[in-house]
């Protein structure tokens, strides 16, 4: 399966989104699961630049968006820049994941070996990462998150709970979040909802503790969602409205504008919010896009609905 | 000199402004003018974290700021994450500049050589940069950027157009900007216009083209400015608002809530605009500054001013 990842590269390459840059950018890596992921670069016109997703933040977030437990290797067709290799640092034994950059071996036929791949840490020396900030048991990146998001035990969500301890206490501050009921409302908000709240559960945000994640909804009903996933270096984290849109256009999403729903969860006041940057990223991408935020509070207030 | 870069980093250290991690970082840089800067880390709550301001982002803006026109080497508390030593490579040379991490040193005496100084390309091998999308004579990082903005011919802002061709036609978008008169604006609105276009002028935006400045000022009338810095990754970019706030700290500049007034001066429908997420960046640290925004948007229709 290593031989087929750089071969991959260029047709992934057709699917980027850079209309900033016009420089598309592919990946494709190899999951321990032996399933094969892609990755593209997306740019979002009229944003800060920080806004963009890189290549190899949207290949992690398609293996944290199916369940892959590791990434093994990658083949990327340019050399990953220094905010990606930071970015990976949030894997487990990232030091070990092989990297091949097809650029670099314009002429190399990769169906025979050795194929030229090389570790992460031979492209970031001396690195800063996780294990400078968490306790060696924390969850790193693609690892289960049992952060103790959880519903009112009073309700009756038994598909959003499977893995989740409704009685775990670790975290309380998503509790009750399910103040509504699902049959009370639209399923154009109840599902994203839903879904993004599950997508905050699965959140990695052991820096700051402010989880959160977010979930689109396209005219016929599919709902895609992205979980926050935090960098120990603070700005190369990929936002959870960034992981979502990812996952949009990995699940074959077209565009931007055919999202009719999306729904923000995170908790109120926030140390870090990204209720007013997805607002505005709505805006610009996806104009028409009813989007609604979800606060919690705390254990006793729940989640309520803050905006739409 | 470079035996004093460690040992003031401890006291560069405590202008740090981390609200979110309360994780100071300090850097001690070394100019090619023989001057000292220091570095130090900022984070805005809530906020995203990609708003925050890495210590080796705000010790190059030190330089900028001062027209210094090389940073030879720093010494920093903290390993430098993969972001900064992106960053990094929008200067001149960069794979020679020199670090020293002190933390790594946590019991050698400073004074005596040699000094655990490594050049940056021992940090990020292989790297992505500058001369992967520019020709080589770009003006890169902390070198004279002649982007060609320039003011309407018959306005009389001398004390602005030094150093600058009035007659430069290289980049007309911001031609034209000072549709009012100096005298005819409160000090508060008309100073930081025109110290945001000359942050502007000089900004270093050479891949999506999209200068922008920012000035802020304070209730003595102190203006700080602010040049957008862009980096070939895009992520790891210092937007004009945060280089124009760390220059504030770095001037000695209070609470953020003394500033009293500020500009944001960019294209008129930039593909990467920063109104928007300035004006949310200010509507959290500072609420009561009076926030304007100036768009250029061609030869013909000069800056016109947008909002407050
Ligand atoms: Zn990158
Ligand atoms: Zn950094």
């Amino acid at each position: 399966l290593l031989h087929l990842l750089p071969t991959l590269v260029q047709p992934a390459q057709s699917l980027a989104r850079p209309p900033i840059s016009k420089f598309s950018v592919g990946a494709v890596g190899l999951g321990s699961d032996s399933c094969i992921f892609i990755g593209v670069n997306l740019e979002f016109s009229g944003l800060p630049l920080n806004q963009s997703v890189h290549v190899e933040q949207f290949l992690c977030n398609n293996l944290a968006v199916h369940g892959c437990p590791r990434l093994i290797a990658l083949a990327v067709s340019a050399a990953p820049c220094g905010h990606c290799r930071q970015f990976f640092q949030e894997l487990r034994d990232s030091s070990s994941l092989q990297i091949l950059i097809t650029s670099d071996h314009p002429n190399q036929n990769f169906s025979k070996s050795p194929l030229p791949f090389k570790p992460l840490l031979e492209f970031l020396t001396n690195p800063f990462g996780p294990c400078d900030l968490l306790d060696k048991e924390s969850p790193l990146l693609l690892e289960p998150h049992s952060n103790g998001l959880s519903f009112d035990t009073s309700q009756k969500h038994a598909n959003l709970c499977n893995g989740y301890s409704k009685e775990s206490e670790l975290d309380g501050n998503f509790k009750n979040l399910s103040n509504g009921f699902y049959g009370e409302l639209e399923e154009s908000e109840a599902l994203p909802r839903i879904e993004a709240l599950e997508a905050a559960i699965k959140s990695h945000a052991p820096y700051s503790g402010c989880s959160s994640g977010v979930a689109l909804m396209d005219p016929e009903g599919k709902v895609c969602r992205g979980s926050y996933i935090e960098s120990a270096a603070y700005n190369p984290s990929l936002g959870p409205v960034q992981a979502a849109l990812a996952a949009y256009i990995a699940g074959g999403g077209g565009g931007y504008e055919r999202i009719v729903a999306a729904a923000l969860v995170e908790r109120e006041g926030a140390k870090v919010s990204h209720e007013d940057t997805t607002r505005l990223l709505f805006k610009r991408v996806s104009p028409k896009c009813e989007f609604r935020v979800y606060h919690c509070s705390s254990v006793e207030n729940g989640c309520k609905k803050a905006s739409e």
